[in-house]
């Protein structure tokens, strides 16, 4: 009898069809780790939603088969869903020293729930059930993030995280390529590659580009007050800003809850190196010169509520911005935050500061690997098969064409999506089944609380507002025994309104004289109204405002 | 006595601080002349609006002054708001043969307008009062487009339009830079020089480009369906796939509202040069084999109406798309079109179409000089005084740093906005004073009727949703005479929402209860009971839903 070949599943619960909550799930027998629990911020279609994690239904289905969760890198595409799963699924925690200090300091708004943290370094090798788990140090826009190995099995499995390839990065450390063709040379069943920037030709900037281009904008504006806008976790951005500081000769000041968290919790771990004298809390900075200072603050995606969009907007106490200033965001806008962006800087511009973005000078590098990156990994791990993780369906596609030209066997290769399980065995891998998955909504305090018909109304009130008919019934006679009651809200502008209640309760009124409602079923009535009203209102205004009518019989 | 020097007033109603509705007013005494009338389309924060147009209140208080309207070319940030302003004010309009074509195609919409339209060539000088205004030849992503040189007793006004240089343009003429330079000879008084690229380094890329990359796409998918998605109003665009089309022996069927009208505009004029019996229509692609048809359609933007959307969602009854279809898209998304054009993409990816678009090829060339180009029209018009136009306010304001860089004196600068008036006199500006100017709203039928409390409104009902209360209150005893009647939209899912809706009214009824409303002012009950249920609401949901109540005595 032919031996059964082993068999590995695995259940990607996001990240793949887009950017953002990613989390896989890798399942062999009665064991399973989870790889990433991120979050993502929504869309417009989802107007007044906070934030978008995983739906963990499987999870929740196969709870006591779960082990570990691993994650790759401390940004909330990989961290952010952890307070949502926690609460229900509450097993050991896995990464580098930094995720898990963002990790921690995430979870100080949530003191219920008591993580496990257990930090690794790279070439750590982490045995969990059937599953042995490598980290290989990567290059990324933040420190400590990490590739896995994950040795199954049935064959090993290359994750490559977010990362790119830095010749020049600032910790002197390269993407550990060596281990990669180490890896690639004993045998790689499967390769997961990230796909963020696959359709960008070459190679990625070097952070350092960003620190020289940093050092020449210090040095033309060494007589102003300087502000750089960045992102709070891009420690090593951070780091060639503070060095500058200290080689210019000004005090450091960090401002933005997230920033002001996230370099607290780096400077801690000795992520990032500094003078404490250099250090000073923002209400301490009128006590220096404006050439003695150097303000670190969140804003650089003109998120409305961050410190740089406060000050532009002249909202944010402690700064009162103006021609000695100079604000450098060191950024670039993601897709979608563009006009938000360029808000921000028209607004900085007007306050009479000189302002500098990617634009008009090399002040952000990418995380992410290009074309030639990608092709490196795929050369060095030389996978048997390959499925292209972290992209939108455009990026797997362009990746999986990119992988075909460098000979790879377009059988061998899967475009993942949400809900898809992959049964992966050795040098094969094809498609077992779907299981329930997609987004949970975080609105206030509720999670997973929205259905479609919510997010409906909220659309139509948003586009064309809202009217509403009292009508009180005489369940005798089935005349109206007083005059109908209206209100609207955003339909039209106060100076029409009157007139146009006035002509609509008069058209409502003669309706109802005209048609008798007696002994008519009350949802029929409803129903008779709501149209009278609909039709007459977008006669008048071309609007579809949402129309309630509230029957009373007396 | 000394004689008082010759002004002209330049006032700004649209088109500064901002990308979109262009319209200035150039007033010598009693005449006033305007260039350009365009409308623009809304942010996210004015939900449910069509379009904006300018605030047109000055040039209704000075109507008998106004002689005449001109416009420099085609788009509909410089035509779309004539039939708003038409209406009120029907002066002869002066424009390119295609520009009034694309003018009177739009105005087929409005039936009661009847425009007078005159057009003019380059070189033409048009006597208009005091005012003679000299055409001249530019380059832009539409055809027929004009700087002006505006002659006034003030001295002369070079106004760019919307232009780039483009020494290999499709029908031979690159910008008049000749003239550019002979009128600087002779003495330009002021430059208002368009801003939109100014923030981009070195040169715009050459339309002949674009052409290049298609015939290799063209050739690459010789045996496939072939669509372009491009700007309608791209004739130059136009001109150069058709050509290609015959080349590769494809017919040609043009899809989208705007596609086809603007290509028969044009195909009617003259515009574009093409063999009749190679323009087919969509309903007859039927009868040709995929490589034999050439699709050019509207969507380029992911227009959530346009055909290559709909195509792309499978709700386009003409076209279903498969393997054997390429979608060239010609254009690079608009900020903040970014996501939905990525959508679009997507989903051609998943019908299994091949998909070229910006990222992965030269499949676009912008219309807007970048910062050589602009240099050069600095450098032949040499100006006395300077103004930028066209860009938001970082645009003006790298503009005027490039201006100074070259020369020219910082005094004799000015950034406008909306609703400024400057003063020109000879070698001199100033500014004025201010006009009411801004935004009018065109939502459904109403201009102009919506004023910041509806917009208000809409977004907080798009965001939380809302919640009315209808209370029967007895004005005998001030008691609840009934149960109160409750709704929400947008503010809780179904599952939870009938328990929600009962601990809301039983939270109402014991307030009503213990706190008996005889005698009170009916505007404090609503008061009250509104902060009752907000705090409740937000409480349970953390959520702000507006809050309606509605009070009946009997």
């Amino acid at each position: 009898m032919k031996e059964e070949k082993e068999k590995v599943k695995i259940t990607f619960l996001g990240g793949v069809g887009e950017i953002g909550k990613n989390m896989t799930a890798f399942e062999y027998k009665n064991e399973i780790i989870i790889v990433d629990a991120g979050l993502t911020f929504p869309d417009d279609d989802l107007p007044g939603v906070d934030i978008v994690v995983p739906d963990i239904s499987f999870l929740l289905a196969n709870k006591e088969k779960i082990k570990a969760i691993i994650l790759t890198h401390g940004h909330e595409d990989h961290i952010g869903g952890l307070p949502f799963l926690l609460p229900e699924i509450n097993v050991p925690i896995y990464g580098s020293k930094l995720t898990l200090g963002l990790v921690e300091n995430k979870l100080k708004e949530y003191p219920k729930i008591k993580a496990k943290l257990v930090a690794v370094k790279p070439r750590n090798v982490l045995k969990v059930g059937s599953f042995a788990v490598e980290f290989i140090h990567v290059n990324h826009s933040i420190a400590g993030s990490l590739a896995l190995c994950i040795t199954t099995p049935a064959g090993s499995i290359v994750h490559t995280g977010d990362f790119k390839i830095d010749f020049e990065s600032i910790n002197g450390q390269t993407t550990d390529l060596t281990r990669f063709g180490e890896l690639g040379k004993k045998g790689v069943n499967l390769l997961m590659c990230e796909s963020t920037n696959v359709c960008r030709k070459g190679y990625s900037m070097s952070e350092k580009r960003v620190g020289e281009t940093l050092d020449k904008l210090f040095e033309a504006h060494k007589d102003k007050r300087l502000f750089v806008a960045t992102f709070a976790s891009n420690i090593h951005r951070l780091q060639q800003i503070m060095d500058l500081a200290e080689k210019y000769k000004r005090k450091i000041s960090f401002t933005g809850r997230s920033m002001v968290n996230v370099s607290e919790v780096a400077m801690k771990l000795g992520e990032l190196k500094y003078n404490k004298e250099n250090v000073i809390d923002i209400d301490k900075i009128d006590k220096f010169a404006d050439k003695e200072l150097l303000i670190i603050t969140t804003g650089s995606q003109g998120e409305p509520m961050s410190a740089l969009t406060r000050m532009a907007a002249g909202e944010f106490k402690k700064i009162d911005l103006g021609e000695n200033d100079c604000i450098i965001i060191s950024a670039s806008p993601i897709p979608g935050n563009e006009k938000s962006v360029y808000n921000v800087i028209n607004k900085l511009y007007k306050k009479g500061a000189d302002v500098i973005y990617d634009e008009l000078a090399d002040v952000h590098a990418s995380g992410h690997a290009c074309q030639e990156e990608i092709k490196t990994i795929h050369s060095l791990v030389k996978p048997k098969c390959f499925m292209p993780i972290h992209g939108e369906y455009r990026h797997l596609k362009v990746h999986k064409e990119l992988a075909v030209a460098l000979g790879e066997d377009a059988r061998n290769i899967i475009l993942p999506d949400i809900g898809m399980q992959v049964e992966m065995t050795d040098g094969h891998i094809k498609i077992a089944g779907r299981v329930q998955a997609g987004q949970r909504l975080v609105d206030g305090l509720g999670i997973g609380d929205m259905d479609s018909s919510v997010l409906k109304d909220r659309k139509q009130l948003s586009e064309d507002g809202i009217c509403i008919a009292v009508l009180n019934l005489s369940s005798l006679s089935g005349e109206i025994s007083s005059d109908p009651f209206l209100i609207t809200r955003g339909v039209v502008y106060n100076v029409e309104q009157e007139q146009f209640m006035q002509d609509t309760k008069d058209m409502l009124i003669n309706y109802l004289k005209e048609n008798n409602q007696r002994d008519i079923d009350p949802n029929l009535i409803k129903q008779n109204v709501r149209r009278q009203l609909s039709n007459f209102i977008y006669k008048r205004t071309a609007r579809r405002p949402m129309i309630l009518v509230i029957t009373l019989f007396d």
